[in-house]
């Protein structure tokens, strides 16, 4: 990683623990993330809405998944001047584009459960 | 989900806390799957070359990792009877069927680099 133009780096490696986008892999690569993400597709969204919408969430772990994301620049957050204040959160264009491979995680899940190991479907005969 | 014919059975859904897909997502949705996964696409790997390819994992945590897809299906584990004993891990038909989602996860992480927040960038002027 040591080429100074830009157009000549080396291509990343998430491979490499000291490849900088091995922060972002982790950051999408979390159940949290992705389900946040697939709700924010469809446009901002308040805290209250989100922690509805990702079942079992709790204020604590969703605040941490989406300051994670907001760090990491995949999240944008919005204040409006209301009493009380209105927090809205939003996917900036890092987190439009990564919204279609965790869209194919979540759906790989949904479809996939059939073949998963026997303990996994617990509760069903 | 209370059908009892499998073909009649709702779909499931990742955002439900008690699907059980939620499960396999949580199980899939992790840095350290998401990179093992990818090792394990080319064929069978003892522990030893994985813990070299998957760089700053400890083997503690590569220990949980495996064992975590080994439970939920997506990894087999085979004791080969010799001195010292041989342990070699592959993918099961389940998991080969994550190894797209999560390679399309990863190249994400690897291309969207540029367009992460400045933090995420750090050591590169």
């Amino acid at each position: 990683m040591s080429a100074s133009n830009p157009e000549l780096r080396e291509s990343h490696d998430v491979y490499q623990a000291d490849c900088p986008c091995r922060m972002l892999l982790d950051v999408v690569a979390n159940k949290w993330s992705a389900l946040a993400i697939g709700v924010l597709e469809s446009g901002p969204v308040r805290f209250g809405e989100l922690k509805q919408r990702l079942g079992g969430v709790t204020p604590k772990v969703l605040t941490a998944t989406l300051r994670r994301l907001e760090t990491a620049g995949l999240v944008e957050r919005e204040v409006f001047a209301e009493v009380p204040a209105r927090v809205e959160y939003s996917l900036s264009p890092l987190g439009r584009s990564a919204a279609e491979p965790l869209a194919a995680l979540r759906s790989w899940a949904e479809v996939s459960l059939d073949g998963a190991a026997p303990t996994a479907d617990a509760g069903t005969p």
